[in-house]
Parts: C-alpha cells; sequence; structure tokens
C-alpha cells in the first residue's frame, strides 16, 4: 500500500479500489459495503416507527488530540444528533475529502478509531465515498458522516416541545472538548490536565427515556456551547430559561483555562455533553439514568423553564455565584475555529 | 447579508444561523429543517419496502460550468446513487465545508440550483451542516449530499446479478462531463460545443423498470467511466462483457476532445448517464423506455454479458470498430482530478 494518499487514490479506478479494500474495508467493512453497489439495501423497522435523518461534516485540527480524533468524533457527532431525536441510531455514511499527501498510517488510525467508536455505538457504516483533493486544497482529512436511526412509534422529541416548569440538565462537565483543542494548538501549559469529552451518547439518551419517558428533547451542546442550544430552545418553544451558575459541571482546569484565555466557558463547544429538558416530576429519575452511565458521572440539574412574558422574545438568563443575574447570550462570531 | 463567507459562518452562533435562514433555507427549506432540531423526524414506508442509503462528496473544479455546477451535482450524484438500487430516492442530507472568503452570491447560486434539481427528482433536503475552514485549506466549496429512498417490496437489484446472455444498455453519449469539465480548466477551443451531462435520472430507472422488470442493475459510470462500471459489474457476477464501440454513443466533439488530450473514452467521467443490464427479452423493451425519457434519446444497447472461463477472472472486451476485440482495463491511476 502507498505511504501517502494520492490523486489516483480518488479516480474511481483500480488505486481507489485499493484503498477502499486496505483502508476502509479492512477497518470497518460488512456486508453492505462488500456487496460493492451504489447505494447499500437494508432492512426498514415495523410500521409506525419513523426515520430519524442527520448529517455533519468535521475539520477538526489536529487530527489527533487527547481523548479522540477526527475519525472518532465524527461518529460520535453524528450518532448523537441523530439519537437526540429518540431514534436508535442505526446506519452512518461516511464520505472522505483527502489532500494529496495525507499520510496512510493516519488515515488507517482514523478508520480504526471510527470502527471501534461505531462498534460501542452499535451502528454500522454501510455506504461510503473518497476523494482526493490536490495539495493545498484541504487540511489532511476532512469527514463527513450522515446517519440514520429509527424512531420508535409514539416517540416525539422536539426542542419545541419544552414548558415552564420543565428543568433542564446537563450530562457532565462543560467546555471539555473546546478547550483541549485550543490547549493542543497553542501547546498550553494546562494541556496534560484535559481531553475531548467526544463520546457517542445513544445509550446514555435510551436509559434516560427509559427513566423519564416524558423527557421533551434533547441537544448536544456542540459548537456555541450551552449558550447556543439553551437559545435555540427557548426560541423554538418560546419560553425563558434560567440556570444556575453554581450547579453547572465545570472542571477547574477548563474554568482556569478560560479564565485566562477570556473564553466564557457557556460559549465553548463539548461533544459528549447532552442537555435534556424534563418534565420536573421526573427529573430526579432522568438525572440518576444520566449518573448510571459512563458517560453521565457528572451529570447535574443546572436549570429550569420559565414563561416567556408577551411582550420580549425569549431569553435564557444566568444566575450567578452571587445572586446577580445576567443574560447568555448566543455566540455571535467565531470562538475557536475547526473545533469539529 | 455579508458578501463572503468569514469563519463565524460555520461557529453555531448567530453568524451560522444567519446563513442557514438567508442562504440554504431560503433556497430549499422545508418543515423539517424549518423544525430546527439536529435530526429530521421522517415518515417511513408501508412493511416489506427496504432503505437504499448512499453518500457522495463533491469537490469539483470549477464550480460552475456549461451544463451545472457542483450543487446540480451534488443532488443528481446522490440521486442516482440511490435510485440504482431500484429505490425512488426521497430525502437528502447536505454538508458544506466553505472556505473562508468565499462569494455568498456563488454559495446562493449553487443552493438555488440544488434547490431546483432536488425538485425536479422529488427529493427534498431535510438536514444539513456547515463547516468553515480558514482561507488557503478549501477551494471554495466542497459539498457532501447522502441520500435515502425506498425500495420497494420484492424488487432487488444490484451487481452480482448478471447473467450470460444479457443486454448491456447506457442510455446516452459518453464522456461529456468529464471533457466539458477539462475543457473549461484547460479553456480548450472545442468548449463551445459541450455541455455537462449532469441529471437526475431516477424518473428515467423508474421507467426502465416499469418496462423492464426483470432488469439486473443500473450502475452510473462516474468517476473511471464506462470502463471502470463495467469491469466493477463483471467482477461482482463472475461473468465476461463485450461492447461493440461502434454501438457506444459518442458526440464527435467528445471523441475529438479525446483524440487530442490522449484520453480512452470509455474512463472519462459521465455525471447523467446509466448503464443498465437487462435480460435479453426485456432488452428492447428498457431501450425504448429510456429512448423515450428526456435524459435518454441516446440511448444504446452496446454489449453483453457472456460466461467467464473457469480458468480466469472476469474480462471485459471491446469490440472495435475494425472487428479486432481489446481488453478494456479499469482506471489505473488518475486522469482528470476533481471530476466531481
Amino acid at each position: 500500500m502507498d505511504e501517502k494518499v494520492l490523486l489516483g487514490h480518488g479516480s474511481g479506478g483500480t488505486m481507489m479500489r485499493r484503498i477502499i479494500d486496505e483502508v476502509f474495508f479492512d477497518a470497518y467493512g460488512g456486508e453492505e459495503l462488500a456487496a460493492g453497489n451504489d447505494a447499500a439495501d437494508l432492512p426498514l423497522p415495523a410500521e409506525g416507527e419513523r426515520l430519524a435523518y442527520s448529517t455533519d461534516s468535521f475539520v477538526v485540527t489536529p487530527h489527533f488530540f487527547p481523548g479522540g480524533d477526527i475519525g472518532h468524533l465524527a461518529v460520535c457527532g453524528t450518532v448523537n444528533d441523530v439519537a437526540t431525536s429518540g431514534a436508535a441510531p442505526k446506519y452512518l455514511s461516511c464520505g472522505f475529502i483527502l489532500e494529496e499527501g495525507f499520510p496512510m498510517e493516519d488515515l488507517k488510525r482514523i478508520c480504526q478509531s471510527m470502527a471501534d467508536v461505531a462498534k460501542e455505538a452499535g451502528v454500522r457504516i454501510v455506504t461510503g465515498d473518497t476523494k482526493v483533493v490536490n495539495r493545498g486544497h484541504g487540511d489532511g482529512v476532512y469527514i463527513n458522516t450522515s446517519g440514520v436511526g429509527f424512531i420508535p412509534a409514539g416517540r416525539v422529541l422536539g426542542g419545541q416541545y419544552c414548558k415552564p416548569g420543565d428543568k433542564v440538565l446537563v450530562s457532565g462537565t462543560l467546555g471539555d472538548h473546546g478547550i483541549t483543542i485550543m490547549s493542543c494548538r497553542e501547546e498550553l501549559s494546562f494541556r496534560a490536565d484535559l481531553k475531548s469529552d467526544a463520546a457517542p451518547l445513544n445509550h446514555l439518551i435510551a436509559e434516560v427515556l427509559e427513566a423519564a419517558p416524558h423527557t421533551r428533547c434533547f441537544r448536544d451542546p456542540t459548537r456555541g456551547g450551552l449558550a447556543s442550544t439553551l437559545n435555540e430552545l427557548a426560541e423554538q418553544s418560546g419560553v425563558d430559561m434560567v440556570v444556575d451558575e453554581m450547579n453547572v459541571p465545570v472542571k477547574d482546569a477548563v474554568r482556569g483555562a478560560c479564565e485566562m484565555l477570556g473564553y466564557d466557558v457557556f460559549q465553548v463547544a463539548n461533544e459528549g455533553k447532552m442537555v435534556c429538558v424534563v418534565p420536573a416530576e421526573e427529573s430526579e429519575l432522568a438525572l440518576e439514568a444520566m449518573r448510571a452511565n459512563e458517560y453521565g458521572t457528572d451529570a447535574a440539574i443546572i436549570g429550569e423553564v420559565l414563561p416567556c412574558p408577551d411582550d420580549r422574545s425569549p431569553r435564557v438568563s444566568i444566575r450567578t455565584g452571587f445572586g446577580s443575574m445576567r443574560i447568555l447570550d448566543m455566540l455571535v462570531g467565531e470562538q475557536l475555529p475547526r473545533i469539529c
């Protein structure tokens, strides 16, 4: 096998065939990829279920970082997006845009990482595509994944269903992914204490839904962080939200880094956290279910949903440690480009 | 709206929201995108149908060319891949990787083109993602689409089902897309006569299946051209194939360009052509159905399937205009990088 990716690996000919067989198939090939047709042919579930469908591209730099890599992220990100609908994620597609000269060893490592986390999540990569761009028109590797899952009959989740009185939960500490990537790029000294939280959360979501079946919605606070996620939900439902800063779990190292760098931890990206809004009477059950999962040990109830007055648009506020209130705005520009 | 794409448009914050609303939603937004959740929530068909699922990334340069653009291609390519399974394509995902500084007007034009051809094909873009990479790490715009369709109960197509005696059809002239792109890049003089054939072929496929229900398989001869497609099918089915060169439709301008540039037209990419293998007794019906479709007026029966002797691997041959035979090999390296 060639040591580096060449333009010919994207040709549609025998070189492309070789990279598919020796890299992609070797890492995560199954019967659908083996069939070698242009579309995977897959069974559908029982009548009454619905389709959940999502996509994400991944352009993170560096490609490898403490706690994960771009391949791990590409599987987790789409698994989590599909799972937020209450679906069991089932199938993934995977499109690579490789830059000429990218080391084949790195590509293999990325594919293995995708295979491992796909297995953990219980999803299969069933269809794919490979393009190679000439040197200077990429950054080694970009990955797009899309994902399909099936939503059980009668299950309806969505950001539009939050109601005053509901509790807001988060499955763990904020900011780990964003600050880890940042520290890798800048080679900052606090780096040793940190790793990305990237993780597949579909099992955690299923367990929360088992414990708290009236959960309104899940959303993963990736780009734009908790601030963007809560503002989106508040707007979709036409409600206010208030978050108690003291209850929001943040690691000391992340808090320190944010203070030093001038970041608002509420706007920093997470890749292994889930926000969920649950009716008050089921919120403790949801919390217990989260904490029982390996990726939810630091879960907390961080706030609640309030009615939004008629005379203004929905608002998310934070009650600070000093008891004062401040408005939690959505991120406006770009804080940390290419975080995922 | 900003005139150029900025890093902040990929931030997850309000700038990203604006590009989604003012560019993507404006072009092809429907109820699923409007719902604003992380995964689209979609109905499934009746029990017994199956899922067809495919993906492709598009990195073609230039972005705009006679007969289409990267957005048009991104919809057609995935629609066609899904349709080759005999499915009715239904939903698309769309992931953009934009380079900082890309003109917003170009992006809008691309999105409008996606919207128009999606409408023609009868598919809807139901979920998407936007990433922005810093200047010098992309080439304006890369697009990934994935597509989902449903395969009617009892319909089974695939490259593994070709049988000796079957006929090989192609839905029109070869090489139009590849040579058009090539001529745009090089500003060659024959450019005026050519345009890309990029087109959605799902309706054509449905019409062929109506006329010739025992059709074995469809495949679109994109990268690697007819040569790669036929070699793939021959290998999947363990059969030989022979193609009559005289029967293969090629436009004069394309033939001339190939001669001048030293390309084998059988290895040049097509984006609006379909190869199909049909039992002999249904082949004339399939041909009529193709020719009745606007994208199949130049369709032809170009060859047939033969048994492969036990003592060697499957082989595709061409009977030339002079009556001699030559072997039609798969493309080995790269002929025209970034053709799609």
